[in-house]
């Protein structure tokens, strides 16, 4: 059941609300630094070879231990979003309005252009790599790829961080978060590029000049988050059942 | 001393019971999605050459990350065991009805089942690669090996997340049981494949159509796992000895 | 608004405070023997041939575990900084006297400097690699490179360690700490060198006896490091708005 | 101060001693198989090729995380520690009697030798690799080196596993404990081979019936944790200064 809730606009610009959107701002710019920034070394150092796996392993380290701190140094002050898709899936479960998640969207996606020209100034003009669909691959095949990814991102957001019965999982959320991405991009990254997060393809495209195929990652990470919200929300947040945890172990 | 309890069908379908085998078919899909695809990312990467150092280590990542979250997410609802051999390692040790337990089975072999089809189809029909033997190596062999990692796997699954005294480790616990994973993939994966869960090699087999040497994936991870439950349940959770925590470092 | 206090003699000079400096050495000579030691082991395997992705894997990854462990053993003590930034971005938060923070910094630099002079002896004579900006990059954008990233890290320390609020954040700190600057390694290591740290580009002068563009490594953390405390200390901290922990998942 | 104690023949006899012995014994049988195991694979993959950068991160990352677990499974029963010079160091501070800590060590020497026999087994009669001081490096570097590294070590147990003020980091001290080897192999490796434990070379030296240079890594690792001990036994916990935790964040 979606649970989109407006909001009011004295709420979306309070302190503690513009707080969150500089936190979002400042931890999603920290995040696609490093992210973006770690796909552009692996091509100072081959001189722009095709990406191998140790690259892909470098790629995959280097978002993982970054969403991980980002979502970190946010979480207390913002929920640690660092991501459009995640923000969306919570919101379709209800838990930020829409007018607030359009602030944490351009709080995001600036984050992330800002990064990505940042990058290029400090990497002396580098070109900033854009993502896209591997060659042989159709768009829809990106899109689905992306949608399976990102469920896992969101899912994993309501999972450990958003369910009120988190219990001590919350305490490695921030974790969780990070290395889903870290897993999922040395699957997906040969393939649809591993994106997840609209803001992570938006700021290369910024930087880049180049919004071709960037839609694939707009569509693709948001059915994903949003469905996740829709699974995660009505199926296991909704019911009334406090008493579930670890009952596996203590059942018979 | 080997507990096992059949349950009551009652049990097994209330609407709990029905939302932890959807926990576990959602946690394992996405375990296995991300595992599985790692290994075919490998092939894309190196127009299918044999693993390199490299390729094993992007593997072996992605199978610790993606199961510590695989874990992580399901472990509130249905204890995160995303595995057949940890199921049937907890049923051993009484923590789980055989009949509640075979309904996790289908959900887990469904689950991978459906990671692999899916695979195949945003990879654009590239090969599923299943788990094997490497040449040179007996079938014997290959079991041995699956049952020592799977005994590691499952052991951590009781002392960190099944044992009632298991105190602060709880928190760590979806970390510990992922790595484990990890680790072992880097010892295991040129000679057994590294398996440690029928249901990791099932689903490969389905995609593929090709079911040769699967019995290894099963009898191996079950051994494997039974004995885990067998040691662990008796000789560390019978007992009343709740005052050994930490006690090494308190004893002089 | 900075708030530096110089703090008294005294205290200084406690048992207390003398720990703290002997803590700060340790930890920072074993973080940097750990982090300098993997650049050196890259040289030995691949006879001194340039970076490669899994050299920069290596290196990442061996910064990233040994500051999490050194911020870990220092942090009941000293609080845990091993570098002369996060000390200075504390002091400008007022978190540390500037009396105190001095005698941090001898003990960092101390400990930098026995780390790499024992290198030299452990590793039979091998050189001890600086510092450097890339060939082909200014050296101001090397500044800005290094400022970027190191406010990134200091930032890193006061939203999961020094801020009051913190919660359950404060277990994980010390992890986000340290995969910071792995994941800022594997952005920045092949352009400005990805320091973050004084220290950590002193200790390897010292042994070097080559101090040429060191001046970039206390510019830019120094830089990145108050401006980070700066923000955080202004903005996150000095409101009192208690009540944001978590308060994006449970507004609507 | 060094604070051995001998103990009593009935408390290393109690029940809850033996279940100590055979933890330990379990969990140094899996981290060496895995640990060792990484090695034999590497050497699989490559057809016996020198080490390169990318095997020595699957090495080390493959024992960082294995000594992770292994110190988890163990820890509520013997206290985690899986290596002769832990114990040894634990011993020199007064945290675990003469008497017991011999059968720690027989169990931890079997543990490795048996894990070191499976190998053989599983992998088809493939050579064990044993511990060396590269060639061109003196015993006295490798022995410096292994006192360097295993200090690092048994420090880290000391700070977050033994020291009764440890607080929330007890909750990530095996994580820790784990990594800090992981780091140290980075640096170590193709120098000392990164032991700091006499256990994990005892087994390899078993098995390939090589015991030459293995005094190495007895004289290095035990000297090493047992400075560890005497330095943070005597300087941060016989003193009484409960008040200091995290001290240096609310000072001014």
């Amino acid at each position: 059941m979606v649970k989109l809730a407006f909001g009011s606009v004295g709420d979306s610009f309070s302190a503690m609300s513009i707080k969150s959107y500089l936190a979002e701002f400042i931890a999603t710019l920290l995040f696609v630094f490093a992210g973006v920034g770690s796909a552009i070394a692996y091509g100072k150092l081959t001189s722009d070879a095709a990406l191998d796996p140790a690259g892909l392993v470098a790629v995959a380290v280097a978002h993982a231990l970054a969403l991980f701190v980002g979502v970190s140094i946010a979480a207390n002050i913002s929920g640690g979003h660092l991501n459009p898709a995640v923000t969306f899936g919570l919101a379709i479960g209800g838990n930020i309005t829409i007018l607030t998640g359009i602030f944490y969207w351009v709080a995001q996606l600036l984050g992330a252009s800002v990064a990505c020209l940042l990058l290029k100034f400090v990497t002396g003009g580098k070109a900033v790599p854009t993502h896209g669909v591997a060659a042989g691959l159709s768009e829809i095949q990106g899109v689905v790829f992306e949608i399976i990814i990102t469920f896992a991102l969101v899912y994993t957001v309501y999972a450990t961080a958003a369910d009120p019965k988190k219990g001590s999982l919350g305490t490695i959320a921030p974790i969780a978060i990070g290395f889903i991405v870290g897993a999922n991009i040395l699957a997906a990254g040969p393939f649809s590029g591993g994106s997840m997060n609209p803001a992570r393809s938006f700021g290369p495209a910024v930087a880049a000049g180049d919004f071709s195929g960037n839609w694939v990652y707009w569509v693709g990470p948001l059915v994903g988050g949003g469905l996740a919200g829709l699974v995660y929300g009505d199926v296991f947040i909704a019911s009334n059942s406090e008493e579930r945890v670890e009952r596996s172990y203590e059942r018979v």
